[in-house]
C-alpha cells in the first residue's frame, strides 16, 4: 500500500494559485475586486494575472527571481500575489512606511529584478534607488544589480507620472491572456519574501513556501469561520505577512476584495456601508481610527462586520466600544515567521453567558493553535520542558508545522537561532491556561530578569494601569548593581494629575510582589511607537540605561548618567533607521 | 531561497492524527463522544486511543498492517479512526451490509492482521472466517493468514458475548495511556483502506494517504462551512469513505460526536433533540426515514440541523419536505476514490430570492470542486477536451488533486484504467453549466450509445417522470440490431392507472428527440436497489438484454428471449454477492 505511486492525478503540489484558477471557473462572474469606480470579476482577475505574469516573463523574470513592490492596498497589489508566482517568481511586498535607506537595503538583499512602485511612492523609491546605486559604487566588488522599475499609476484616475518606460496597466494590456502559468512542481518552492526586523537592526527576509502559504490560508479561513462570498475590506496592509494570507483566502472563498488606498475613517466607513463589508483585519490601532471618526466621516453599520485583530491584545474597554458600533472582534496572535496568525482565540459558546468584563479578558488571550500547525507549546527557558497548564508558569512560545516559514533568506545564523530541536522559537513569552488557551506575557527580550526571577513587563504594566491617574505605561529593564536588572516604568499621566513617582511605587507595592516593583518611574508625554501602535521598547531601554542604579549611585550618578545619556543618544540615532515593523 | 532546508519545525507531514492531539490540548474537557449513557471528553478520547494503539502494537501490529473492523457507528468505530493509524497501521472499515462471502474476500485481499467485530455482527463474522479458512485450505499454495479476532462488546450494556479471548474495552484498559503514537514520517503513507465495487464484481481496495485524508477533512469542513463546536449525529456509516472524513473533522472542530447504532427515526429524532444536533450527513434515503417517522418516534426540531447529502441528487419535493421539518440540506457529490465528497453545491446568496422550484433544481446540481482539489473537468469522450460550459455537452467528470486516493490496492489494471494523463476518471457523466457548476447526467456505464449518439439515461428518466401516472422509472440500454443500443425503460405506475406501453412512448415522443425515445417500456412493481437507495442498473441491463430488438425480431424473438432470460437469471445470481455499495 505504501508503494502505490504518486501521479499527476493524486499528488498535486499545494499552492494558493489553485484558489484563483478555481475561482475563475467556479465564481467566474462574481465581483472579485472593487476599488473606487473599478470593478473586476474573478474571470477578469484571472486573465489580468495571466497577462501580467506573461509580461513579467517577457521582462526576463525567471523561476525564483524576486519581484518587489511598494504600494498600498490597490488592485495591482492584490493581483501580484497571484501574477508574480504565476510567472514562477517570488513576491516581495515592501512596507510603505519604511524610509529610503531601508527600502534600498531590502532591494539589495533580496536581489530584486523588478521593482513595482505605486505613483504616490515614487519619490521615496527614487531615493532608495539612488542609495542602491551609491552602495553598488562603494562596494566595487559586487556587480551592479539594479531592478527594472515599473510605475503603478492610479487605475481610477491615471496621473501620467512615470519613472522610466514601464507602467503596470500597460504590462497587463500587453500581456498574453492565454498565458499558461509556470507549473509549480515542488510545493516547497518559495512564493513570497517578507522583510521583518522586529527590534533588531538587520532586516530579515522571511521566505514562505507555496505549501506553507496554502495551508495557512486554509487555517485562517477555518479559524475565523469565514463562509463563502465574504466582502473583505483591505484595512490590513498586504505587505504585512501577505495580508495574513487573505489575498489568497478571498479567492478561495469566492469573495469580493474592497481595496482602499488609505485606512482613514471616511474611506473605511464609506466602503463598509456601500459594499456591505462582512470581514476586515487590522491592528487594534485601527479601532481608534474607527472610534474617533468625525461626524461627517462616520456612517452607521447595519450588518455585523467581523474583525480579525492581532499585534497587541485589545484592551477590554476598546473591545467593548468597537463591538457596540457593530463590529465583532476575534483576536489572533502571529508573526511574520508563522505566515501571519498562528493562534486564534476561538470563541466558546459557554463564554457568551459571562459578564462583559470576563468576556473581554478571555478574548484578549491569544488562544489556540491554528489547524495547520502541528503543535504549539510553551517551554521552560531552562530545561525546554513544557510548562504546566496553570496560567502562571511562563516560558517561550514554540511552534511547529508546515505553515512556519522556510527560513530567513541568506541568514544561516538567524535560522540556527530560531529553529532548534524541531521547533520554531518565537521569542515571545507566555503561559498556558488550564483550558489550553495561551496568553502572551511578553517578548522574550522584554522579560526583565531580576535576581534570577523572570518578570513579565506586561504584568507590571497591567498593575500600573490600574492606578486611576495612569493613561498609558510601558515597562522595561534597567541595570541594577545587585539584581542585574530591575523594572523601570515610563508612564503617561492623565491631564492635571499631581501623582508623584513615590505614589506609583506605593501603588505597585500594594499590587505586586516586591521584586516586581519598579525601581524607577519616569513620567513622559508620549511613548515611541511603531506604525501599528506597538511601543518601541528598545528606545525606552536605551533611555532606561541612563537610570542605572549602581552601588555608589549617589556619588557617581551624575557622571554615569552623562556618559550613558550620550550612549543612549547614539543608540537612538542608530535606531532611527531600524525597521519599525511590528511583529505582525 | 529554494535551497532553504526543511526541518522538523517547518515541514511536518500532514496527517489527521494532529487533529486529535490538538483537540486533546485545546478542547481537553469538552465532550467528544456521546453514545447512550456513555460520554467521553477529548482528553479521554485521546488517552483511550493511545491505550488502544499500544495494545494493537502488543498484538504484533506493525507499520502498514491492516486492521479490519465490522461495526456500526459506535464509539469504538470512531476511536479506531485514530488509534489504528496511531499504531502505524491501516484501518479497514467493512460495510456491515455485506454478506459473509464478501467479508471473507475483503479479509483475504486486505491481509487483515486483526479483525474487530461488534457483538451484533459476530454470526456473520464467524461465517466469513469459516469461508476464509476453507479458502486457505483449498488454495494450498498460500500460507494461512487468519486475522486475530477482537469482539467489541456493547459499551453501554455489555453482553459478555465473546469469540476468542480478546475484547475491545479490555484492550483499551490494558493499554499504555502514555503510549507515544507511531510517528508519521511520510504523509504519503496509507491511513485507511476502503473496499468499494460499485457495479463490478471484484471489490476494489481504495487506499487513502495521511495527506489525502488531512486535506479532504479540511475541505469538507470548509465546503460545508462547519463552525467550531458542532454537534454531529452519526447517521452516515463510518464505513462509507471513513464517514466522509468527519471522524477526523469533528476532532478538528472540537465538536461532539453523537454515536448511534441504528439510523431509525426514533434514534435519530431522540438524539437530535436531546443533544441539540447541528450537523449530520446521510444519503437521501434517510430523508424518507425521517419523513416517515411514526408519531411516537417523531420529535419536533427546534434548532436548524445542517444535512450534507450525496449519493443521488435529492428530488425537489423531498428537499422541500425535509427542509420544512427544520433541516437544511447541502448537496455533495463524491466517490470512495475521492475520499468522499469531491464537489459541493455551494449555495449562492442570490439564489435565496428564487422561487422554491428553481432553488431545488439548483440545489440538486453537484456543484463545484472542493478547495483541496487542484482541478475538476468534464471531458469529451472522444478527444478528451473540456466540454463547453453550456449545461448540455456531456462528458466524463475528471478530478485531480491530493485528496484523490493513492490507488487501488493490488490492482494495477484498475489503477491504469482510472489514472490517465494526470487525471482521475470518475466514470460519471455530466455537464458544466455556464456558472461553473457541474451536474451529473449519468454513470458512464449507464450512458446509452445509440447510433453513435450518447443518450443520458437520466435525461430519459426525467422526461418519463413528467408523465402524471409514473411513480418511478429507470432507463438502461438494450441491444438494437440497427443502433447498437437503444433505451429501455422500467416503470412503476401509480396504483390503478391504466397506462399502456404505447402511452409512455407517445409521451416520450412529445418530450424527447426521436433517438432518445425508449424502444421498450416494461412495467414493474419494484426496482432493484442498493442499501443506500440507488437503482442497481446492472440487474435491469441483464433483463433488458432479453428484450433484444433484432432484425428478425418477430421470427426468432421467442427463442432468443428464452436463451437470454436464462443468461439473465445466471447473471442475477452472480450479481447477488456483488457488493451492493453505493459509489459514496
Amino acid at each position: 500500500m505504501d508503494r502505490l505511486p504518486k501521479c499527476g492525478a493524486n499528488y498535486v503540489p499545494l499552492t494558493p494559485l489553485t484558489f484563483l484558477t478555481r475561482a475563475s471557473k467556479c465564481y467566474a462572474n462574481r465581483t472579485s475586486i472593487i476599488y473606487g469606480g473599478v470593478r473586476f470579476t474573478w474571470s477578469q482577475t484571472y486573465e489580468r494575472c495571466c497577462r501580467l505574469a506573461s509580461s513579467l516573463r517577457s521582462l526576463k523574470i525567471v523561476k525564483n527571481d524576486v519581484v518587489s513592490v511598494l504600494a498600498p492596498n490597490i488592485p495591482a497589489m492584490y493581483e501580484m500575489h497571484f501574477a508574480v508566482p504565476m510567472a514562477g517568481a517570488v513576491l516581495n511586498a515592501i512596507n510603505t512606511r519604511l524610509d529610503a535607506k531601508n527600502i534600498a537595503v531590502i532591494l539589495k538583499h533580496s536581489e530584486a529584478k523588478v521593482f513595482l512602485v505605486d505613483y504616490e511612492y515614487l519619490e521615496i523609491a527614487k531615493k532608495a534607488l539612488e542609495l542602491l546605486v551609491a552602495d553598488f559604487e562603494r562596494s566595487k566588488t559586487s556587480e551592479m544589480l539594479m531592478p527594472l522599475v515599473v510605475v503603478i499609476d492610479d487605475i481610477n484616475s491615471p496621473t501620467g507620472i512615470r519613472l522610466g518606460e514601464l507602467e503596470y496597466e500597460q504590462l497587463v494590456f500587453q500581456g498574453n491572456p492565454n498565458y499558461i502559468p509556470e507549473e509549480i512542481t515542488n510545493e516547497w518552492d518559495p512564493i513570497t519574501l517578507n522583510y521583518t526586523s522586529g527590534t533588531t537592526s538587520h532586516p530579515k527576509g522571511v521566505v514562505y513556501s507555496h505549501r506553507g502559504a496554502y495551508l495557512s490560508t486554509l487555517s485562517l479561513i477555518l479559524g475565523w469561520e469565514m463562509g463563502t462570498e465574504p466582502v473583505y475590506l483591505w484595512s490590513l496592509p498586504m505587505f504585512h505577512c501577505n495580508g495574513w494570507t487573505f489575498p489568497w483566502g478571498i479567492a478561495a472563498r469566492g469573495g469580493t476584495n474592497i481595496c482602499i488606498r488609505n485606512t482613514t475613517a471616511q474611506e473605511m466607513y464609506t466602503n463598509i456601508v456601500s459594499h456591505n463589508v462582512t470581514h476586515m483585519c487590522c491592528a487594534p490601532i485601527v479601532f481608534n481610527i474607527l472610534l474617533e471618526a468625525k461626524p461627517h466621516e462616520y456612517r452607521p453599520i447595519t450588518t455585523r462586520v467581523q474583525i480579525l485583530t492581532g499585534g497587541a491584545p485589545p484592551p477590554a474597554p476598546l473591545l467593548e466600544k468597537i463591538e457596540r458600533l457593530g463590529f465583532h472582534v476575534v483576536h489572533a496572535y502571529g508573526l511574520t515567521e508563522a505566515t501571519g496568525p498562528a493562534l486564534v482565540c476561538e470563541w466558546q459558546q459557554k463564554w457568551n453567558k459571562l459578564p462583559s468584563e470576563n468576556k473581554s479578558k478571555l478574548k484578549a488571550r491569544q488562544g489556540v493553535g491554528i489547524l495547520t500547525l502541528a503543535d504549539v507549546d510553551v517551554k521552560n527557558f531552562k530545561n525546554m520542558q513544557s510548562v504546566p497548564r496553570d496560567g502562571k508558569s511562563i516560558g517561550e512560545i514554540c511552534l511547529r508545522g508546515s505553515s512556519i516559514m522556510k527560513g530567513y533568506f541568506k541568514n544561516d545564523k538567524a535560522n540556527a537561532e530560531v529553529f532548534k530541536n524541531g521547533w520554531f522559537f518565537t521569542g515571545d513569552v507566555g503561559v498556558i491556561h488550564s483550558d489550553g488557551y495561551l496568553e502572551i506575557k511578553d517578548r522574550s527580550k522584554d522579560v526583565i530578569i531580576s535576581g534570577g526571577e523572570n518578570i513579565s513587563s506586561i504584568e507590571v504594566e497591567n498593575a500600573i494601569m490600574r492606578h486611576p491617574n495612569v493613561v498609558e505605561v510601558s515597562v522595561v529593564a534597567m541595570p541594577h548593581f545587585r539584581w542585574g536588572e530591575s523594572p523601570c516604568a515610563f508612564v503617561i499621566l492623565s491631564k492635571n494629575s499631581e501623582v508623584k513617582e513615590v505614589d506609583i511605587i506605593a501603588h505597585c507595592k500594594s499590587n505586586l510582589p516586591g521584586f516586581m516593583v519598579p525601581k524607577k518611574v519616569k513620567f513622559v508625554e508620549e511613548l515611541p511607537k511603531t506604525g501599528t501602535g506597538k511601543v518601541q521598547k528598545h528606545h525606552l531601554r536605551a533611555i532606561a540605561k541612563t537610570f542605572v542604579i549602581s552601588e555608589k549611585s549617589n556619588q557617581t550618578n551624575k557622571k554615569t548618567s552623562q556618559v550613558n545619556r550620550e550612549k543612549a543618544r547614539y543608540y537612538d540615532q542608530n535606531q532611527e533607521h531600524i525597521l519599525a515593523l511590528s511583529r505582525l
